[in-house]
């Protein structure tokens, strides 16, 4: 199998594995008791919490471990809007956020908040002279995400909290696909909250941070008996905790090694696949994207169809997110960009993971090149003589039917 | 080690633990993509949900995975409170309920709800009339617990499940410490709402349930991608669900033997205790508790110093419930029963687990029976001549100070 859809879910490396073992089995404390076994489990998960302050240059104080990325974006938009709603209730965000940010602030709208949506570009990035315009004096809330899930772009947060700053709104940035790929610190991008997720670094499933500034106050998403310093209730996923800490402590070693071993990758599967394959292009930013994420559209093709023929070789790729991939909608992100629905249903996201290789690349190229030659030897949309689309012209597809 | 503390968490099962493994390692996909890894995980979670359900006669549909019983409690009674406080802003709870539920009632009222909280009596019951009398024109939810966390007193939720329907008024059960320790039975209680979490019962910390009854719709605490059929959002805890599914499995497998069991051990605990231990007393009613819940006062003794020099003897147990032990105030479920704070603070909770014996209560009780009778020797309090404590009489005291 060659797996590269590592921004869906990535695999839990062998030391994170390891890490765990000892907190599945014999160290089960509840780090709530104060009798030994529970002050071991209290010591192991504030070890974690170490490791995940380091990654983003934060204090251990400002790291909250929720259940993932979803609850943490739901913790840190709720928690500011239902304690500033008195100061004000407008809250900006980006029309490419994750579900997790968008369906939380649609929740928001309808319990009498405004939203306003920046547009992005052509290849996936918001303009900061918007986020300026956009901005009101009920404004309490900026939420832009860091990089992006399906296209792998990236904002310009430093630009987004500085401007956040100066207009003295708070800033809440969704870094679960950046964390651990290209270098996060919350103090430079002036960063109130910052949503994290352990599954997206090669740690386990169910387990997220969020970083809450000193001195920020919310009002809390999970009430209850005070864990986590009252801020998030409920007994700690100790064994998650540690494989997070674990992750991040790999991530944290390993990132510059990491970004240059995954850019040649990506670059040589972009360039390889758009000069072996005619009609393709990519989505997004050439330059301004996780050194990790690829996403591709060729035309005349089903992306549906192509994941499964591509899963049939033993290869793992995305159409859409993860997230939305069970929707046959098209793609909201690839939309933001002006991209037409046929165009978006040709697409393909392959996420590269620090375990593929060339080998790998050179693997699904070849792949790709044949299953999406098949696919379009079937389709009424492709001229196979002369190898190219019929156009998609509307008038066209009429005059055949006469 | 003999651990007696598993109402606080209890130690995963080796089948759990191997159930998990695969879904740490090669089978690591996320349930929302749809090749194969993918799919595999899903299968996964579905077959988890399905012993979940079974377990307590609920239809798949109805279980939805959280991130354990505090987020669960959450879910329900914020859920229903937002849903439907046009229809009114009542709620019944009770004294002695988890912080998990009170705490979120707390956060309620500072939002404009009105809570009724029912009293229990000298035994830890609420009264069923005490609740038909609170109930009012705008109550909207009714939430009481099955089995208590510290006294394991069980409350009569087939009688409040009737109530709450002949007054058309939901009923949330925090069922957190009974479900997979005695029969559960959504149904036959009519429940619309229930709780339960999978450390509690050899599975794994993280994962919990909210049971929602078929056609309840709730408004979400976690919004985002639209998994558990669009109520919970965010990436499946996969192993974590495995794990709980297996749990589930083995608790309702063994559910008669593992009473008939624990019964024996605890009556044998609660005996051997009350006999060799002089002004020794059981919190919480006698007959109407968990099978593996027993709970203790000691006069002249302070709960936190016997907690302590027990560990060093290898065994572990509680003061108060695990969730407020960091706090030192004296436990709100034994005032609740009338106890004055002396008395609470002498006092101490051994919780049993399917893997102790016979030998380890044996064990426990000389322990106790040793630390006890050190401590008193040590204490101002404790007559050692005659053997008993020192009257707590405010006169007396005031006087050997004159
Ligand atoms: C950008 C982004 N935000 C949030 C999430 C949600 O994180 P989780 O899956 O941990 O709930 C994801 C992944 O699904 C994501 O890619
Ligand atoms: C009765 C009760 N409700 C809720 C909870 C909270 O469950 P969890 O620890 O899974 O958040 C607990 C345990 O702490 C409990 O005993």
């Amino acid at each position: 199998m060659i797996y590269m859809d590592n921004s869906a879910t990535s695999p839990i490396k062998e030391e994170v594995f390891n890490a765990m073992i000892p907190y599945l089995k014999e160290e089960f404390g509840n780090p709530s008791t104060f009798y030994t076994l529970g002050r071991n489990a209290k010591k192991a998960v504030e070890e974690a919490r170490e490791n995940i302050a380091k990654l983003i240059n934060a204090d251990t104080k400002e790291i909250i471990f929720t259940s993932g990325g979803t609850e943490s974006d739901n913790m840190a938009i709720k928690g500011v809007a239902l304690k500033f709603e008195d100061k004000g209730k407008h809250i900006i965000t980006t029309e490419i956020e994750h579900p997790a940010v968008l369906r939380t602030c649609e929740f928001l709208e309808s319990r009498g908040f405004e939203l306003s949506y920046l547009p992005v570009n052509e290849n996936g990035i918001i303009s900061t002279e918007d986020l300026k315009n956009a901005i009101r004096e009920d404004t309490i809330l900026i939420s832009v995400m860091h990089a992006n899930n399906e296209i792998g772009t990236i904002q310009p947060i430093e630009e987004v909290g500085k401007i956040a700053k100066e207009n003295n709104i708070l800033f809440h940035c969704d870094a679960v696909q950046s964390v651990g790929k290209i270098p996060v610190d919350v103090k430079e991008a002036n960063i109130d909250l910052l949503s994290i997720s352990s599954h997206k670094i090669y740690g386990p499933k169910g387990v997220g941070v969020l970083f809450i500034k000193k001195g920020l106050k919310l009002e809390l998403l999970i009430h209850g008996g005070g864990q986590e310093n009252g801020l998030r209730s409920g007994t700690e996923n100790v064994p998650g905790i540690v494989g997070f800490g674990k992750a991040a402590e790999l991530a944290y070693e390993h990132l510059d090694e990491n970004i240059a071993k995954l850019k040649q990758l990506r670059d040589s599967l972009i360039e390889k696949i758009l000069e072996r394959i005619p009609e393709s292009y990519l989505n997004g930013d050439r330059e301004n994207r996780l050194p990790n994420n690829a996403n591709f559209r060729f035309s005349s093709i089903e992306g549906e169809g192509l994941i499964l023929r591509l899963d049939a070789e033993g290869i793992n790729g995305a159409t859409g997110s993860a997230c939305s991939s069970k929707s046959l909608k098209a793609s909201y992100v690839l939309s933001a960009l002006g991209l037409e629905d046929e165009e978006i249903h040709g697409s393909l996201r392959l996420s590269l993971g620090t375990e593929n290789n060339m080998k790998d690349v050179d693997v699904v190229v070849d792949a790709i090149a044949k299953v999406v030659g098949e696919l379009r030897e079937m389709s009424p949309l492709w001229d196979n003589k002369n190898n190219v689309s019929l156009e998609l012209d509307e008038s066209k597809f009429t005059d055949s039917n006469n």
